[in-house]
This record gives C-alpha cells, structure tokens and sequence, in this order.
C-alpha cells in the first residue's frame, strides 16, 4: 500500500476521501445476491454515496430502484435518468410540494409519510403534476424516529390516501430496530389485516438498514430491502458485525501534522472531514496502520491523537488510512471521491448530491 | 418574524442555513473596535464564514489581515484579493509544499510551524517561489493541539528558521485555554528572551479564540487577535459567556416534519446539517421557540425532539429556528447562506472555501 498511499499524498494531498471500487463491486454483489436469494427487490439508499455513477453500478448488479432521503437527491438522481425512486421522507410545505409536482411525471416516484399533513402535500403535488402519485406509510416498531407508532394511525393514514384521488396506496416502510423483528412483524401483520379491511393492497413492503441484512427476509411479505452503508461499510458496521475488515470500501487519507508530545499527535482530518458522528463508539475512527492509536477528539481540522496505548507511534509526515466511525456523512464533506482499484488510482467520482439536505 | 419564515420556507425550503446581516455587522465593530482599544491588530479566521464578501466586511471595518486553518481556504482568499494572510496550520508534503510556492508571489503569506519537518517544508516552497516566507511558531500553553510544548522546543525552531535563508522569523502564535493566561505569559516571556539572544525579535505574537475575547491584550506583548466564531456565536458561545442571545446571527430554519409520539418530533436537520459537534453541551442546538424543547440526538437528516419537558408542543409544518452548537462546521455544511436583515431577505452568500478540507 506504501506507493498508492505516495501517489495519493503526492497528487490529491491529504486528507482524502478514497474509496477502492474493487471492495465497493464485491458490496454491491453481495447484497444484490443475498436480496435475490431471499426472493426481495433491491433499492438501495444512495444518501451514502450521493453519486449517479455508484447508483448506476449498483443498478446494473441488478437493483430495481433507489432510495433517496431527501427531494435534492431525487432530483439529482432524476436528472442521471434513474426512474424508480422512493423518497423515505416526509415532505412538508410549499417549497417541497412545487419541487415535488415538477418531479412527479419525470420518474415513478414512491413518497413516504407518517403524518396528514405529508399525505395532503403529496395530494397537492400529484393534482398539479396531473399524474398519479405512489404513498408508502412509514411505520415505527421501535426506533423512535420518523413513522406512525401505531397500526389504527397507519389505517387513518391509508384512509386519508384511499380518499383522495391523486394517490395511490403503495404499502408499508419499515426501519425497525435490529432486534424488533417479532413485534415488527406483529405490527405489520395487523396493518395489513386493517387496509384490507379498507379493500387496498400493498405492493410495497420495505424494510431498510445496513445492520438489517442479518434479518433480511425474516419479516414475512416483505417485497424488497434499503440499505445504504452496505456500499462502503465504516466502523460502525465492523462494530454491529454487518462488515469485516476486507469490506471496508472507503478510506480517509491523512497526514499526522504535529507530535509534539510523546504519547499524543494531530492528523491533518478534523470534524470539517470525519465529523462528529460518534455512533456509540469510543475514539472517532480506526487508524489502520495503528489500531491501538485513539483518535480522542477532534477540533475542526484537527484529530487529537492519544497514542499511549500503542507501542508503536507514526512520524510527523506519515500518511495513515482511517475508517470513520460513519461513512455517509464524510462522504457528504466532499465534492468527489478519489477511486482507486487495490494499488492503483481509477479516477474521481463526483458526489453529485452533496449538500442536498432541502 | 412569523413572516420571514413564511418567507425563507417558501423560497428556500428547509433546512436552511440563514444569517442576519444587521448582527454581523455589529459583531465585526464590536470586535474590531475591543482589538483597537488595546492597540492590537485584528487577524479575523476566516475558517467560520469561508466567504470572500464576509471577510471583506471584516477588512473593510479594519481587520489588518486574515487568518486561514488550510491552505485551500487561503488560495480563495488569494483569488478573492485578499494580500495578509497567516495560515495557521503545519503545511507538510510535497502536494503543500508545491500549492504554497504558488501561493506565495500572491499575497503576504505567514505560515505557523510547530515541527521541523514544517519549517523544512516552508524552506522548499519559499525556495521554488524565490520569495522569503514569514514563519510564525505555534506554541502549546496548554490546550495540547498543536504548538510546541516547551520553550526549548520553540527556540530550537527558531534557530532553524534563522539557519534558512529562505525563511523568516515572524514570532509566536498562541491558543491558550481560557484559564491559562498566567502559564501563557510565563511562556511567552521565556520564549522572547530565548529567540533574543538569537538576535531575533517577534514581529508577531498572536493569540487566540472567540471564547478568548475575555482575556484579550491581557498577554503582554500580544499585538494582534484572531477569532473565528464571534461573526455569527453559537450555543458554545453562549455558554460560554462570550455572546449572548442579541449577538447570535446565524439560525438554522428547520421545519418539524413528524409528531409520532405526545412527548417528541423529528425536525428535518440532522447530522448532515447541524453537525454532531456537541461542544460538551447537552443536546444538538437550540430552538429559539422551544428553548425547553432538547434535540438530543441526530440521523443524518432527521433531529430527534425530546418534547418532555416543553410545555407547550410545535406541530407537524411548524418552521422554527435553531442556533447550532458550532456554527463554524454548519457553515460548511452548506454552498451558499441566506442572508437577512431584520425581517427583510437582501440576498445568498456563497460559502466559497466550503469543503476545502486540503
């Protein structure tokens, strides 16, 4: 690794965003074939990546559609020529309904909510696109974020969308917690129970989740899966054991600026490039060529090494590889990434949804 | 304000990173004004606005230069005409060394080293542009970051600077903690005497920090100041004491997309724009219409409302304002702000150095 670390210094700098598409290929395989032996649909969740270029090789292993968390990376993604998006998000307000009526006849586009208000916006913008619209209901069993907590405000919610008549029922979204399959289960057996009631059916049953493909398949009628991080793994992934060292895709570059005590140094990635995500982990990072070295801390450009419990300690000029604690809002910090094939460096990728958080 | 939100949510959408002009202004007066009644230049760090029109408001109210933490925010202001700038930061490397020769010809350019690898960096590129380059020393009082830890170290620094021929001594750059301005004098004044009978003198000592504004000019011998934050203060600041409420010009307007539960909602800015640096501060922000309101964790694009202690509750759509915790990584979140001022919208600034992490 000693010359791809002495090119990538030399002709990028340091810090580097880098990921190795070998490693990304094997991700995008894996899943993709772990999704068809299982009988589900692939649609991964691009937030992690936010590029067209990784959307399309993940397409072209065989993924039916993509997922985007926000309108921004759907229109990017619209503008690629990808046509089948689901928007895991409720979007609320007139600036979203007048983004979201110009991007409705443009691709089939899936809207997800949990709440009225989201159902009559997304009414409001189909009326306006003049084409019907897809609603899929997100449902919480657990996690406390985004979705109906229970199954009678998922048949309200499903009533509000069979009343009017520019929606369309999709189906259920689910994002359970890891070890809430049982009552996920339970809670999903019921809505479906319920909107037959209604006379609907649902097309869509989505589960979602990196750490989740331990559970893949195992909440029966789910039709197909969103994961994001899967792409490039990070070490919240090594920790929940959803990856191993060798699937590990994407590397910070970074150069140790300072030693100017014996058992501490700074590299030269701070918040502004690893952030402060720490994911329930210790350290902020895994420091490949020193796993002992604890990234403790950080100032903006600057990570806070405590080397006291590695016997061995880098020189001011080393480069080392990092693995953040998160991939998906590192990669957001850049404009592109640096593509490399085991030693040798491919070329750049441009996160074309950057910053697309409206 | 009611309408200015309406405003700013329908023709920008949420989340939306939005600054009031009229407080800018005044932070920059109060500020050059504080500098100037104790004799000492003003070296603004561009590092919290990375904008050019920013930085002209603070040259134009007095700033003698600029303070920059990389080089790829320098090389913007360079293009942006900005001719003092200190970066203050160990530039190390071949990619480095051959930008600043570039950088160099351009415009005043101080560097900080704490290494000697640095200093011989500085050398190089001072060299390969045929300009002396200014060295400035950076010094650890006790925040230990980078600087060097003792006078010895300095003054070995000092006498290599002096050995080249392409380099300059320019003198002592300080961070000290807070508490710390009785160690940082005794430093500082050890440090003097040593670089004196090198037959040196320190054009330049140069401290630090927003919080620091308590404690400026109290360091003998200090002639300028360079902060960062106190163009916008955030939560951090405010808890420190270094701003209060009236003095906060930056708000992140977020729109509250889900109410699953009585006790929380889910504002639509998570981690992907306000950022996970917590600052040793409870909670992610804080909501200017909910002060009891905690956002006490983040996704990427979804902030967690604990409601329970807020007696009175926002509803799904409801815009509000938040003033983050770090405003210096919010404003890199982002490619352009909003800018405001008082109710009025007067235009967008881009954030021309955001994401320029080399």
């Amino acid at each position: 690794m000693a010359a791809l670390k002495d090119i990538i210094a030399r002709d990028y700098g340091t810090p580097a965003v880098v990921i190795d598409l070998d490693i990304v290929t094997h991700n995008i395989a894996r899943l993709q074939a772990a999704c068809e032996a299982r009988g589900l649909e692939n649609r991964p969740h691009i937030k992690t990546h936010k590029s067209p270029e990784l959307a399309a090789m993940q397409r072209e292993a065989g993924a039916a559609g993509i997922t985007c968390q926000k309108l921004g990376e759907a229109e990017i993604m619209a503008d690629a020529g990808f046509d089948d998006i689901l928007i895991s998000y409720n979007l609320i307000g007139e600036e979203k309904i007048a983004r979201l009526a110009a991007l409705i006849p443009r691709a089939r586009i899936i809207v997800a909510a949990d709440n009225p208000v989201a159902v009559d916006a997304y009414a409001e913008a189909a009326k306006r696109a003049g084409k019907p619209l897809e609603v899929i209901i997100e449902c919480d069993t657990g996690r406390k974020r985004a979705g109906v907590e229970s199954v009678a405000d998922a048949i309200a919610l499903a009533e509000r969308i069979k009343a009017s008549p520019q929606l369309r029922f999709a189906g259920f979204m689910l994002y359970n917690p890891e070890d809430a399959v049982a009552q996920t289960q339970a809670f999903l057996d019921e809505a479906l129970a319920g909107i037959r009631g209604l006379g609907l059916e649902a097309s869509i049953i989505s589960t979602g989740g990196t750490p989740n493909l331990s559970n893949l398949g195992r909440i029966r009628g789910t039709t197909e899966h969103r994961a994001g991080t899967y792409i490039f793994n990070d070490r919240m992934m090594l920790a929940c054991g959803a990856a191993e060292l060798a699937d590990c895709a994407l590397h910070v570059y970074t150069t140790v600026v300072s030693r100017a005590g014996p058992e501490r140094g700074i590299l030269d990635a701070g918040s502004k490039t690893l952030t402060s995500d720490i994911g329930g982990l210790d350290g902020h990072g895994l420091i490949r060529e020193f796993p002992q070295a604890r990234i403790a801390r950080f100032a903006e450009e600057h990570g806070f090494l405590d080397l006291s419990a590695s016997s061995r300690k880098p020189a001011i000029g080393d480069v080392v590889r990092v693995i953040p604690n998160h991939v998906c809002v590192v990669v957001n910090m850049v404009d592109r990434l640096i593509a490399v094939r085991g030693d040798e460096v491919v070329g750049e990728i441009p996160v074309a949804a950057r910053g697309r958080i409206v």
